[in-house]
């Protein structure tokens, strides 16, 4: 394992399958996971465990979660949306453990049918249950501020109420905190702004990630200025799979190519093969041929004389 | 007229048309200078002084700038190649003129069988031109440092060359430098590195220009990275008008209405009404219809909520 400067954990697999029509074959999701791990990424979000009644999408979570937790070097992120689904998780091996908290009540009440308040209040018996297994080997827990920089029912999204619920998620119990722009509302000067205010409450040295989506192009440019306000771990999607339901035609997630394009140029290691990781691409538009796959350096090519600064192994 | 933060120069009807296989109508391009204008766009580069024969194109390079030249409050840009598209320009009333000088030797040559030494003695020649019009409202002369950031036959451009091309523009009587990412290679810190030792070299006061293609994906994060090194003016075309004949797929120039955008949202004004500004979009695909338009706000929409800090009286 080489050292890294940024680490980029592919949310393809949850954020980018949860909204695509057909079923991705678990070998499929496997053959995934095993060729971005060969690539270089180190963390990849693999499933989610909700009821495979409402997301049919992930009736194999455990399948999955197992292939992933059985690769070498890779870490393997679950989302789970309550309880019960933390459980599950937690009985099937997983490690580390997404849980995403609406910062805006409308957004909260519409997801989870639960205040914001009482989503946090969730996710301190998330944590307890997390401790209940011991400190040695325990899985993380990461408390995902979901809606942070707007939302699309509510609008704008106060800067205070992101900080109060960042540390609020940090005192029951979180080992992370992620600010997502669930809907592709920010902007640059807004995330430098925000992740300054967010880490001088929770403390500079708290592990801090930053999920943007390019819904309004924005995506890169959200990602370099978190950067320069000192992020260092990132999600993003092969080929930016994840479009919005309520966007027709509009982007979705980073595309995670092209941000480690903008990373390794930088002189910033991902420790990503970006070669190897574009030749992915082929594997999941042969398995998604519905799916739309964006993304800029897998068509323009890398410039002539490039040196990226990390090679896979 | 507003105050602005920022000034974008629209470059879809020089950098945009220059590419696109079928002539757009003089009348189509007047209606296209005049749209914008009434979005608020105040500097739109609006011909190419180049012989017909080589770019049709421009063949009424004359009337469209006498079009826009008319326009009150509106600064029209022409580009040319040489001492003898200047003159023409001069002639026809050009009141800002920009001289693309390749820093990449290799660019240059093929592009106007010159050395770069050879097309700054050019631009002096143009610069004495101009300057025999008299002090008194006579044109401004534009150096823009072409392959600044890269060159596809080259490869890498070193940092002192693009410095020692533009101090030595500035010194043969430039009023302003740009530096182009022509081929889409730049990166944001690098963008950052290069302007402020340009800054540095030529003086921080004066003016300066960024044109960036988004070739790889990274034009508007490297627009910020740009504005945060001090540059204050932009060039970019509406709907990424541009893609690179040598890139198939791949998009072209920075979109204009996505930099409006990004800078609007940060609460940076460029003086541009973006609903109108969007709505030019159906003008140019009328016209153009072989041409692919690019672009995420026109299709995602604003955030709800926004409050764009300019709108156009």
């Amino acid at each position: 394992m080489h050292a890294v400067d940024v680490s980029i954990t592919e949310v393809g697999l949850r954020d980018g399958l949860q909204n695509t029509k057909s079923f991705m074959p678990t070998a499929a999701k496997n053959a995934w996971i095993s060729a971005e791990a060969a690539a270089g990424v180190r963390q990849i979000e693999v499933c989610s465990f909700v009821p495979a009644k409402l997301i049919p999408q992930f009736a194999d979570a455990e399948e999955v979660l197992a292939h992933a937790n059985a690769i070498p070097g890779l870490t393997a992120v679950v989302l789970v949306p309550n309880l019960r689904g933390c459980e599950r998780a937690l009985e099937s091996g997983a490690r580390r453990v997404m849980v995403p908290i609406s910062v805006s009540e409308a957004h909260s009440l519409s997801n989870v049918r639960k205040t914001t308040a009482e989503a946090v209040e969730d996710f301190r018996r998330m944590a307890d249950l997390v401790r209940s297994q011991g400190q040695a080997g325990r899985a993380q827990l990461v408390g995902a501020c979901s809606t942070a920089f707007g939302c699309s029912m509510q609008g704008v999204v106060a800067e205070d109420d992101v900080v109060r619920v960042a540390v609020a998620l940090r005192q029951a119990g979180a080992d992370a905190i992620s600010l997502a722009d669930t809907v592709g509302y920010a902007n640059p000067e807004q995330v430098k702004r925000l992740f300054h205010k967010v880490r001088a409450a929770i403390g500079e040295d708290f592990h801090i990630e930053a999920h943007f989506h390019n819904t309004r192009g924005l995506g890169l440019a959200n990602a370099l200025a978190a950067f320069e306000a000192g992020v260092r771990s990132f999600d993003s999607t092969l080929g930016g799979l994840g479009g919005c339901p309520f966007a027709p035609g509009a982007s979705g997630n980073v595309v995670t190519e092209d941000l480690v394009f903008m990373f390794e140029s930088m002189g910033v290691r991902t420790g990503i093969d970006i070669d190897k990781l574009i030749a992915v691409r082929n594997t999941v538009f042969t398995a998604l041929p519905d799916a739309e796959l964006y993304g800029h350096i897998s068509k323009a090519g890398l410039p002539k004389g490039f040196q990226p600064r990390s090679r896979a192994a």
